[in-house]
């Protein structure tokens, strides 16, 4: 049996292209004791895989989750019929042992069958109800340990994290503030997902923006930008702010040899005693049940709004990726593939 | 009765120099209930005055820590002869209640009677047995965390906090690298100060530095400059190291509307999971003499050494100060100024 996967085939070279991946064929081997033949529905695209992959050897398939069915199986844990979450990386299907299969970063990562979840389409489940919704949910929550009635700002706020975030801050009682790169987001922001305040960092001057939005100072950060940005929220934060360090977008494709520069960082993180952790999701796979629980709760009681955007097509997969990463592109919220 | 003390009197522009301050003569009021007149003995000048001053309106008394006598007592727990340390500012003689004395951040920061010391110099109250000795050993401790045989990087390793934070180090079993400004500096640290590698960053190349003295990555980073050479110990840094951010002393000089730039940190901070939190000693002050008490020890059975630069004369306390921010300068350890 053959499946298809997009393998990496030669480094990124500032905005990933078409020609760094290669579509190729490849036979499936026969099921061995333990193995599951598996069959994508959704491949997810995220922007992490973009430095990630910077440390991946030519020649592999593309790493990331897809919602997979389980169609064939000599585990016991994985019956016939059954949906999961793993990290298979860019292909249709996938045979593998479950209690071997390592995520992008090289860590263990066993595929879980998915909870029921109603009337909720199974996309999500690389979506709010997956990664990018326990990333939001986590982050904020642990790491920026908000306080109801304090400010927020998120960056790449329109964004498969940041627009949960965002949202989240609101339920938690907090002044949302987000940062997007076009009015059109930074309107589906204000007027759909209930953010206080919204600005385009394009067309926006950062510290005046946040004097109005953000009058008694920002205490919490969930950054998804990194840069210039970053350093000029940080000139806006309050003694003891809390930053959730989640990503880094506009440094994603810079040359790392000659990296981006910033106003420095220390002054603010000194002076005023803040506390900045980067986290990758991982970090609370112990938990991880209980943010897509709580997820779906804020869904379903019509707190939380998500967004997706469908590409259609397992062969357009490395294109949905590449629209990550292209400027005033149309895309909000999480960007899935439907094999 | 008369005091002098310097005031501020006009805002730094770049390094400090003398005509930013004036030496002036005051009346001190006569003592009312409850205050106190102190008598100062050792003035401290340290870096953080450079970025906090900032802030100060002109023509206040320069703000500071000193050890001072008790000379007159209307309050019961200043008895007349007691050392004291309290934020008194640069001046020579004190009335003061000490309930209402406020530290140069503006906090309630009563002054305390000094525990006996045995042989050691009273000035080492406002040195290792005081404010830099518990920023190094607090800092250290409880925000980098560092588990034996673990490897810290310390840059300022030459100051008043720096040299301790890597003897400390030592004593707790870790690889300890040190970045100073001169070869002789680098040298009194491997030579007397036990340090395992100090190298000079006006020569060395910090990254190569790094490949050879910390073959296995840093896991704790003590940051007393911030900036580029900060930028380039997170590149060498472990997976969930920690970052126990003090200063920025390459940034203290600059043009606040025009500050330095320098190799984005979010990198690293996100994909190793990095965590950097900044502080100022008074994060500690409900444990303060418990620091106090261990520096005390380890000076005691032979473990932690400490270097004084004393200025003799009150009316020097300018030039002890500018002397932190010149380059080259022999200073090493901590610079205090004898009345």
């Amino acid at each position: 049996m053959k499946c298809k996967k997009f393998i990496f085939k030669q480094h990124f070279d500032g905005v990933p292209k078409k020609s760094d991946f290669e579509l190729v064929e490849e036979e499936l081997p026969p099921l061995q004791d333990g193995d599951v033949l598996f069959e994508a529905l959704y491949i997810s695209v995220d922007p992490y895989m973009r430095p990630v992959s910077v440390k991946l050897p030519l020649g592999v398939t593309m790493i990331g989750a897809q919602v997979a069915r389980v169609v064939e199986s000599k585990h016991p844990d994985f019956e016939v019929g059954k949906n999961v979450v793993g990290q298979f990386g860019w292909r249709n299907k996938t045979v593998a042992n479950p209690d071997t299969v390592l995520s992008g970063f090289g860590e263990k990562s066993r595929p879980y069958v998915l909870p029921d979840f109603g009337d909720i389409p199974l996309s999500t489940a690389i979506g709010v109800l997956g990664m990018p919704g326990n990333t939001a949910y986590f982050g904020l929550t642990r790491l920026c340990t908000p306080k109801k009635g304090e400010t927020l700002v998120v960056t790449g706020a329109s964004g498969a994290v940041g627009s949960l975030v965002g949202q989240i801050g609101k339920i938690l009682g907090l002044n949302v503030i987000g940062f997007v790169g076009s009015d059109d987001k930074a309107k589906w922001l204000t007027e759909e997902l209930n953010f206080d305040h919204a600005f385009n960092y394009k067309t926006c001057d950062i510290a005046e923006s946040l004097k109005k939005a953000a009058p008694n100072g920002v205490d919490c950060y969930f950054d998804n930008v990194g840069g210039r940005i970053s350093s000029a929220v940080l000139d806006a934060m309050n003694p003891f702010g809390r930053v959730a360090c989640c990503g880094y977008i506009s440094g994603y494709n810079a040359d790392p040899k000659n990296p981006p520069l910033a106003p420095i960082v220390q002054p603010n993180i000194v002076l005023k005693q803040l506390k900045l952790e980067g986290f990758l999701s991982s970090k609370w796979k112990d938990c991880w049940f209980e943010g897509i629980e709580k997820n779906l709760q804020f869904i379903k009681e019509g707190k939380l709004k998500f967004k997706e955007t469908i590409v259609k097509g397992f062969d357009k997969t490395d294109e949905a990726f590449i629209s990550l990463f292209t400027s005033g592109s149309d895309n909000a919220g999480k960007v899935v593939v439907q094999v």
